[in-house]
């Protein structure tokens, strides 16, 4: 387990169909951005993307998901996901974000995902190689 | 093509998730209700699942989606989703559609999906065999 | 705080469109069937729908989620979703939840969503008359 | 009705969330990104951003919606949606739309929109005034 892990951040716009019945955005769509921004920063930032994975036969599942919220989001704000992981385990990694208001800098929310990496063809977990790990270790 | 075939119903409840910020049903949500009485449909009242187009290597891909809204749907309203075939052609389906407010019986939208049959391994339309139109053709 | 609270069922299906690119249902949706749920049990079981508290101005916002993910739910799955009280505090209820396959029982996630009583007119937090915490007392 | 009306273009990524279970965008998450583009021309491109319909008592709804499919996007994809009006009617507009797969060119969906302007008081289709069908006239 590595000690120090960069934050990554990823900008996203809330869409008007994220937007429910109390006219901000809904709750679930949080953990979508946070979704969203792993993608991109698995991509662009960790040199290792989704579609990698995959083709090696691997996926990951959430494991469990925790969100505290601190301030709505709204139609039309553009927002900054940032995550970061806080452990590389055997079969997983914690990951920690952070949703911000791009206009205020203000927290809208955070808190964190635990991913399980498993195998596509057994659905079961799968242990971490060393050189996936030390790509993670950024 | 046959020349007439059955309406069939599926009953279903708005989820809170499906109402947007004018308190109304998500317009885009009038066609997860179609889609998923067609699947309660295929199964229960054409006799063949999903699943057993799946197993036979068989997917359904929309090709045209029509909706005309009337009355919107709220909160907690129990609807009636009919569904009917109004033709089978060489490599697809015309399907139409009613959704009803269930406590008055009253339109809420109604439209036609026009499905094409593919092959999941080319992702390319597949003629329709004689024995699935027969199915259909109740 | 009263100390022992009545767990409620709502029973559900899973929707075609809550499935997502790992053919389970989406992460997400689970807290939409925990929402979903809790409408339900509102107006079914503690005899106070949402409806009753937006027209006494309040509402109530999610503070906290929290989903810990066990089996995955798949297309057409049939559940049931027991949720209960564990403390109303000043201004808010803890509500606990667990989402079973309909079929097997088998628990397919857990968690709790910390829900926070506003005023529908400021936005913020609102003491829970006595006369409510005695309805969700049951 | 005037008869020349600009194309405008807005440029969205695919979120992981709008996949489904065929591995490609799920088929109304099409109409979720006209909705976005609508919203953001609106603001950028008509000068009149939905906010100021809302404070002057007007809302929008959709009439009908109409979709032809034409090769699906997936994963990451990045998209122009082109929207245009073609044509002011006395309580709605006509608009029509264009999703391109934004690395090829290449267009993935196409269809129109029907919107009615309503009164946010009564729910009634309103009467468009003059001034803002000159401001959509562009």
């Amino acid at each position: 387990m590595t000690k120090f892990h960069s934050k990554f951040e990823t900008e996203l716009q809330v869409r008007p169909d994220d937007i429910d019945m109390n006219q901000h955005v809904h709750n679930t769509r949080y953990l979508d951005y946070v979704l969203a921004a792993r993608y991109d920063q698995m991509e662009r930032c960790y040199k290792m993307p989704m579609e990698e994975f995959i083709s090696l036969g691997y996926g990951w599942v959430v494991n469990i998901a925790h969100v505290e919220y601190k301030r709505p989001l709204g139609l039309g704000d553009k927002i900054i996901v940032r995550t970061w992981i806080e452990a590389v385990v055997k079969d997983g990694v914690h990951v920690r974000f952070e949703i911000l208001k791009k206009d205020n800098n203000k927290l809208s929310c955070d808190g964190y995902v635990h991913y399980t990496m498993v195998s596509l063809k057994t659905g079961r977990a799968e242990g971490i190689p060393e050189w996936i790990t030390a790509k993670y270790s950024v």
